[in-house]
């Protein structure tokens, strides 16, 4: 019988001192000798072309050191398709597009520059909606490609969807649209770009992804003529990330080329006004769905069209129906499966990943349908489901191998804490909804590698140093990883030092994304560590006149679990392996890649290790006179594989959770014209503290094979099901469903008063 | 045949551009938010009573935070024998004792607030004279021990002495004094003490002990009663140690003690007139020779007493007759050998580590002995020399096991430059005089650990991250750590990275000392870096379809030997390893610690893998009118097993010559009953770029098979045999010997006089 000591206990995050008093150095709080202050100046206009741009004013105020335009290192393209210039020449595509930069001694000096710049524009006709921006002489936001329509061809088939609609008993079909929503991290983007001497740079910045930036970084020197350049990338204290950091943006490249002009530090942070308009959102979409099943109820087939707003560039945002897949594909057993998704260009802000990473729009539709079908099926949705729902062993239809699998438990524990039988169907403007979810829970291979390296030392008094690639942007993966390597080699989870914001420091590791920090890099410290357990033991082994496999650490001492009168402290060992003949210190260090596959040109291959499934469940009070919806209580049942830190984990359970209220309820970014009309905290509703419903998160232990301590995935996954429960438990209290996100009020009362015309 | 592309090279230091363009970041620049500036306040007297210590005035004054004695923390003890309370309290025993400190916002308030501490002493009687302090009778220093002579018993006896000194046909006996001198390091000592929210403590610090001083301020803490509490310790740049920042000392526990109390970072930093009386300097020494030899001038005895001061406090210093040893028992073959040093507790200042380790003064009256010896025997000094010259395969009396000797080749190297027969005796106010030097070379165990961690990790693309434990203090041994990497892993030296000043990130390490960087680092680098390219070759070896054995890598390539149409970048296999299935990232760590030996009780043993040898011979030009010595020519010739960097180990030799020549020629601390008299350039003759004779380095590679590409240790050598050497040349151009460093133009004037009336 395994007991542990660190791991699944209720550990604050180590670095929660540091941020409670302040003491934590954000990108906000960083200073360099001699730092210039960049700012940017955007465009006027959504489609236009630049026709001169005027600096010699702002060059003239004093205090400023340099102001730039497109003209600079013009041939630079940053993003996943390589069509974005971080300051643009010829034209604009969009109203977040860059036009001009200016680093002046204070931020002050430098707004006031940015005001001095004289642009010329001649405006073009835009476009803003991509089912135009599809059709035949629709204004082309990249002229060289000839077409809107981004060459990336997302479709994933399995089965005979035609031949399992003709066969199917009932078949609904539906279109379920999801509005731009952003990550509002309350610490804003930015970062200092500082070259040395030799024009190596260092990059203090708040990314999610330090390896994949510093890459990116070095490719943008080569387009400075700065060959064979060292990159170091420094992170900050992140104040949230949420997939808003998991790309380069144009600031990083503007404040680089600055930093290149002026030989000094470039500092760019962004205002809040600017960190609602010029970062990416996620991803707005159109989903028409088609589900059917058999008479008793068992899914024959899921049809689904896309249509996703690019914008004027591509970042990630444009490969989320990779992720969307999952869902589609695997959510529940569907032999029959068609999906294709188009990413249109429009005049639009272009969008990035953000928590879930498509997931969320899927499932909304997903879980919405299945209502309806259950609904025309004469099924009760939970009966429904559980009949169709994904069990361990199950290979599904895109190739994902599935292991441990927790839903039904979920959807148990979901009903019998939200009594479900008692509650549901009265249709009295209470009801109850629930929705499921799949996400990928051990790792997901979306770039060629999808390793995490560490590397730990320990002193010669069991204090460890680790060095790990992973990205703590506020998650707790610091903390996560201290916990397992303490419990590892028998040492508190105080003797264990994290070092997790340095590229030259730090291993390399693909970035803070898909759910993956606590199964890869808990994987790679784990595997560090075991080096080091192993060796500690096989010296005390010998110290004890013990076989190893006897042996056993805990709280500082190695013992035998055969004998208890032999035991000796790990301080003891480590010194002596030290302080002798050829002595040895405790080094280790290890690269986990985990054995996922790429996904083939099909779409199909086993994208995870493992998945994380989970079950959210929702009772909501719906006001007939105003529409307002009230959700009562909140269960959110994961299947986490194991609970690292059963507090961190309800944490990121809550946190999704009310992200997810957000998105179902209240959150949109209204455009006009392409113009961002509600950028700031005031015009945006973000829930607060006051909107908090009461929210049960229950924790499913599968005990995953594969995943360190048997944890799989859960950063991600809070957020995906809470829209559809939402609307499925609306339409349950009143009959009208909700298609739109968000399901504001105004939304719920229209339709109460259509069906009131109806009856 | 092995040809290399970095190592061999005249690489200039990788951190000279930081350097030259007032980049680098020395302690003097280090800032933290808050930081408060701490101040010491020194003892008025050598030898008193503290009676009363009046603070309130000093606590009244804006800007102080603190103000402290040594009723604070008073239990706390330091230094090599723990006989060092960092703020006094009872009494005093050295001017420089340390009674009270401040800490304010500005050093400008915490120097003011230094004048308003009231101290009252009570007068003691003090003894400034080591043979004095011995007396019965005597004031003793430390009451509770006694006696004013150390504990510690250095004695080493080989053969039999007695008989010899019968036997002998020739004897010398005389009696060397050797004074305080300083280290006159550019950039003072300093510390910044920063304790985060959990009592964790960081020290920045230019210490040349890192982890050791890690060591000394965890105990600190705990007499603190801060117990399991994780020091970090950050070294800035280090303008020069030399020895001086080999231990640590009272200002780094009143920074910390002030830190805990204030709750700030408290910096102090010495003045320059702290950095020359309360800083250690070089231990003086006073010591009896007498050596012996058969008619055909072999050697066949040395007897040596010593007795040295140690000051009030035990340092360091204490422990130098342990290296003083090696001169004294290995030094040409000598059979019989007997060597006993005594340590006295003074009121005057306690001495410290200064480069050579005590080596300077064993041989300053070893090779002045020698010459003398030869005189009588009638044998050309050089012959003499030659015929007790050490050899390969030799195993000296204390237990040295000889492996590469390159002493002969040295001598005749440094009488051919000097063209030694064509100058040599003639007695006209010109002469030339040549003296050797045993040291060092591989190593040297003196703590329980002589061993030094690397880590190394490869990125995609070649970069290289190189972790070591070793301190580059101005020596220049990240260049050399890096040329020895990218030679190992076939990349340009631009391309590696030596990160060397965080026990957070750096491996364990014993210090810089003991010459020892270059052969323990050096190896310990290379240890890592060959599983690195082992770990290339074998995946190349599959690519390429080639063994292993027959793979070379240079200049970013790996190709066979024998078919140079097999060849791939190496980025090209760093990327293939990296993005595969179970993908892999090069990293490997290496912790090597040399199979040398402590010393047994009778102080025998192979202290070091190898040893470094060498001679200087000058030629002088003394005026008879002023007896002012002018060195016309500096011939300096080491056996260095293989030069790695050519430039940087001339730089070595031309710095210790000079450090040399003013210890032979010019520098003397100047103490009067315990007060420093010339504690400023002004006053302290330190030679200075015009005082630069003629010096040639001459390199001689004997290619150690234990040292890193057959390497051996140069940091100390070049001053060790300086001042015998100009002291033979002297008496070789006037007949004057001079016994009492340093030999300034007054002795030699005086003893011009003497002799003029002996003659």
């Amino acid at each position: 019988m395994e007991w542990f000591l660190t791991v699944g206990q209720r550990i604050p995050k180590k670095d929660a001192p540091l941020k409670a008093t302040g003491n934590a150095l954000y990108i906000q709080d960083l200073r360099l000798p001699g730092m210039l202050h960049g700012k940017i100046l955007y465009s006027r206009y959504p489609h236009a072309k630049i026709l001169n741009i005027d600096t010699s004013k702002a060059e003239r105020l004093p205090g400023v050191k340099a102001v730039m335009t497109g003209s600079f290192a013009s041939a630079l393209r940053i993003g996943f398709m390589k069509d974005n210039p971080p300051l643009k020449s010829g034209k604009v595509c969009s109203m977040r597009d860059e036009v001009a930069a200016v680093a002046a001694t204070t931020p002050e000096i430098a707004d006031e520059a940015l005001g001095l710049i004289d642009v010329q524009y001649e405006e073009l006709s835009a476009v803003f909606d991509p089912i135009e921006a599809m059709k035949e002489g629709a204004p082309l936001i990249h002229e060289e490609l000839g077409s809107n329509i981004l060459k990336l061809p997302w479709r994933f088939i399995a089965g005979d969807v035609e031949q399992a609609k003709k066969d199917a008993a009932y078949i609904v079909e539906n279109t379920y649209t999801t509005p731009w929503v952003t990550h509002c991290c309350l610490g804003t983007s930015g970062c200092i770009a500082a070259f040395d001497i030799n024009n190596d740079l260092t990059m203090y910045s708040n990314t999610q992804i330090p390896s994949l930036a510093q890459k990116d970084y070095v490719d943008a020197l080569g387009a400075l003529g700065l060959k064979n350049k060292k990159v170091r990338v420094v992170q900050s204290f992140i104040g949230g990330a949420f997939g808003s950091k998991l790309d380069t943006y144009s600031y990083e490249y503007i404040a680089m080329l600055l930093a290149f002009k002026t030989r000094k530090p470039v500092k760019i942070v962004f205002s809040r006004e600017e960190e609602f308009f010029a970062t990416s959102p996620r991803q707005c979409t159109i989903t028409r769905i088609s589900q059917g099943c058999t008479r008793e109820g068992a899914l024959t087939f899921r049809e689904m069209e896309m249509i996703l707003d690019n914008g004027a560039y591509t970042s990630w945002g444009a490969t989320t129906p990779s992720v969307m897949m999952l869902p589609i594909s695997s959510l529940y057993k569907v032999p029959s499966i068609k999906y294709t998704a188009q990413c249109v260009y429009t005049n639009n802000t272009y969008s990035q990943a953000m928590r879930g990473y498509g997931n969320p729009q899927a499932t909304f539709a997903i879980e919405s349908s299945l209502d309806q079908l259950a609904e025309i099926a004469g099924i009760d949705p939970l009966e429904f489901r559980r009949k169709n729902a994904n069990e361990p062993g199950e290979i599904t239809p895109q190739g994902f191998r599935i292991t441990t699998c927790g839903l039904k438990d979920c959807m148990d524990e979901v009903a019998s804490r939200l009594d479900w039988t008692g509650k549901r169907g009265r249709n009295k403007g209470r009801g109850v909804g629930m929705a499921s979810l799949i996400h990928v829970g051990g790792g997901a291979r979306v770039y060629k590698s999808d390793g995490c390296g560490t590397i730990i030392k320990m002193d010669d008094f069991g204090k460890v140093d680790v060095f790990t690639g992973a990205t703590d942007m506020g998650q707790g993966s610091e903390t996560v990883i201290a916990q397992m390597v303490a419990e590892t080699l028998g040492v508190g989870i105080e003797d264990v030092t994290v070092i997790n914001n340095d590229t030259d420091a730090c291993p390399w590791d693909v970035g803070a994304h898909a759910s993956r920090t606590t199964f890869v890099a808990g994987n790679a410290a784990l595997g560090a560590a075991r080096k080091i357990r192993d060796h500690l033991l096989e010296i005390a082994a010998k110290v004890l006149d013990e076989n190893p496999e006897n042996l056993d650490i805990k709280k500082g001492a190695i013992f035998s679990t055969k004998d208890k009168e032999k035991n000796i402290a790990i301080g003891k060992i480590l010194r002596s392996a030290h302080y002798s003949a050829h002595g040895k210190m405790m080094m280790a260090d290890y690269f986990y890649d985990p054995p996922n596959e790429n996904f083939d040109r099909d779409f199909k291959g086993n994208l995870s290790v493992s998945y994380a499934y989970g079950t959210h469940g929702v009772e909501v009070e719906v006001d007939r006179e105003t529409g307002q919806v009230t959700v009562l209580k909140y269960i959110a049942a994961h299947d986490v594989g194991r609970a690292i830190n059963p507090m961190l984990l309800e944490g990121q359970i809550y946190g999704a959770g009310l992200m997810g209220l957000g998105y179902a309820l209240g959150e949109k970014m209204i455009f006009e014209k392409g113009k961002l009309r509600n950028g700031n905290f005031l015009d945006y509703k973000l829930l607060t503290a006051k909107d908090v419903p009461p929210v049960e998160a229950v924790i499913v232990e599968t005990i995953d094979k594969d995943g360190p301590f048997g944890a799989k995935g859960i950063g991600e996954p809070g957020l995906v099901p809470t829209a559809p429960a939402i609307a499925n438990a609306i339409y349950d209290a009143v009959g009208v469903r909700i298609t739109d996100l968000p399901i504001t009020a105004e939304k719920v009362l229209k339709a109460l008063k259509e069906k009131e015309k109806r009856t």
